[in-house]
């Protein structure tokens, strides 16, 4: 029997139905018994005889691939992909897949929700709240306001088209990517991301991580940004820099931050002081539906190689290339 | 000069035409000094003189307009005309004025904005990562919901136009008149309020406090609604018994509550025990934009007053009927 390891934990929870896709297929499998993302030494241990990975955002570096040498594919539930070497895994002819247009709703839907309560300020008045003390906060209305997104692929286009019901007069967009055809109804401005930083009341960033996006807002531009900025992080920790963030705003700086994603997860970092810091747990993608369908695409990725029938979503060259241009 | 008592406080803060205007008029005006609700006595003593109150949400009751005898008009900066006498208003020959549709846009936001919040639980997350927990929360995205909006007026109504956008697959509504023509592209559907209850993933309320709306959800309607269903209260504290509430919460019963208004304000009940309730300080009208509006139309009702012009937004009749109704 195959073995397949779920690192990704909670699983299957919600729709029993990957967990029947597998059994039907025959396959030996095991849900991460710690229930949290695992250490590079600890899925080294727990891959040693693996075929196939089920994969969350644990390390799998060249390390666990070397501990794992019946490792032929890695089934990433999600879409990031900076947790996997992907150079390491071709090289070993290991297959790389993952699920790139299921989690983009739930993370798009949730940056929208953030926008508006740092725009009324209701994380910080449900802190207070919570504590005794009634405080009624002044907030600005997307009407008010510009927008300025900086990625405007799969999530930050999905943004982009929820936002105008709301009426947002102006809002500004840049990519890592060279300017690209937007939706011209839309009325979007491309402008360099020094404008965003200096122009933008709110500033949401969804970027992958990669050697170009590490550290790409610091110190520097959070200091261009306007005192009362507010700032949005659901893609990736440390393409905001957490220390400086937390020193511009432990001196006052920003109006508020919403960080979803950081470096070292769990996070217990200091930015837990900041009442106006917004900070949730990775949910970005931990919607009922989307998690669902990751899960589901992920584990028929799984069910197609053990069927032997052609993989559905290979991660496309421009990953590896991407990787490989970090390395150098 | 005429004396105008500014009640509601802050006033004037991010936009000073009001003011500008007031003494261009030549009034002599003053704002409540103590920068929070007035009580009934506080406001007694320092209307003594008054001609003309702007006014907040404190109680202008037959008391207060005895000790007030130079009282001629009340210019409520806000919708909401529970904490006036009308009909003792109307008795002293005092005319009383409002500003209705100032107030909508910022809190039909703040209630979007509080849905997306309970739907992916970020306040429970945000609560605990301050105090240093990190815990990732399943949650829901609006096109996995039934939405149940109770008050198609206003505030109601342009919550249900921009609920759509985020491709929300049914939507149930109920008003206290009788069923009245709803927008047909919205495809809503009017239900009894029973309905609501039992049917609705989130129940949002947009109502005035009435008699006939006060309690109108206490423990027996809390009792019908699923056990993970969402309930926002952004439109008067009492609408929903808050001590119903806390019961049945704290038994375990409601996927989360959003409430920002309140029997007795400022608040600091048991509610705030409860980690799944998200709690704000009266904030529904609290944009720049929204405040700004408000205060300006209640200041031109005071010049015109001062002026001898006719009033523009005088308080309509029904309004009047229905507080006749609740004394009855």
């Amino acid at each position: 029997m195959a073995r397949v390891l779920i690192t990704t934990a909670p699983f299957a929870v919600h729709d029993s139905l990957p967990l029947e896709l597998l059994h039907t297929a025959g396959a030996d499998f095991e849900i991460n018994p710690l229930g949290r993302r695992l250490k590079e030494a600890e899925l080294s241990e727990m891959a040693a005889e693996t075929e196939i990975i089920i994969a969350g955002t644990e390390p799998i570096t060249e390390m666990v691939m070397d501990a794992a040498p019946n490792l032929r594919l890695i089934s990433r539930v999600g879409i990031g992909l900076d947790n996997v070497d992907l150079l390491a895994a071709r090289e070993r002819g290991i297959e790389v897949t993952y699920t790139p247009e299921a989690p983009a709703p739930a993370v798009a839907e949730l940056t929208i929700g953030l926008m508006l309560s740092l725009l009324r300020h209701t994380h910080v008045a449900n802190l207070k709240m919570h504590r005794g003390e009634w405080d009624r906060h002044m907030g600005r209305r997307l009407p008010e306001v510009t927008v300025g997104i900086i990625g405007t692929g799969r999530i930050g286009s999905r943004v982009l088209r929820r936002i105008p019901a709301f009426g947002t007069p102006r809002t500004l967009v840049n990519d890592l990517k060279p300017e690209h055809k937007l939706v011209p109804e839309l009325k979007l401005e491309w402008v360099a991301k020094e404008t965003i930083y200096r122009e933008a009341d709110v500033i949401s960033v969804h970027l992958p991580m990669t050697k170009q996006t590490r550290n790409m807002i610091g110190i520097e531009q959070l200091r261009l940004m306007k005192p009362d900025a507010l700032l949005i992080n659901t893609s990736r920790g440390g393409i905001i820099n957490e220390s400086d963030l937390y020193q511009v705003m432990s001196e006052g700086h920003l109006g508020g931050a919403a960080i979803d994603v950081f470096q070292e997860e769990p996070y217990k970092g200091p930015l837990c002081e900041i009442d106006r810091c917004l900070l949730t747990s990775h949910m970005g993608s931990m919607s009922i539906d989307c998690r669902s369908r990751m899960e589901l695409e992920a584990t028929e990725e799984a069910v197609r190689y053990l069927s032997g029938v052609e993989l559905g979503n290979r991660v496309p060259e421009d990953e590896y290339d991407s990787q490989l241009m970090d390395r150098h």
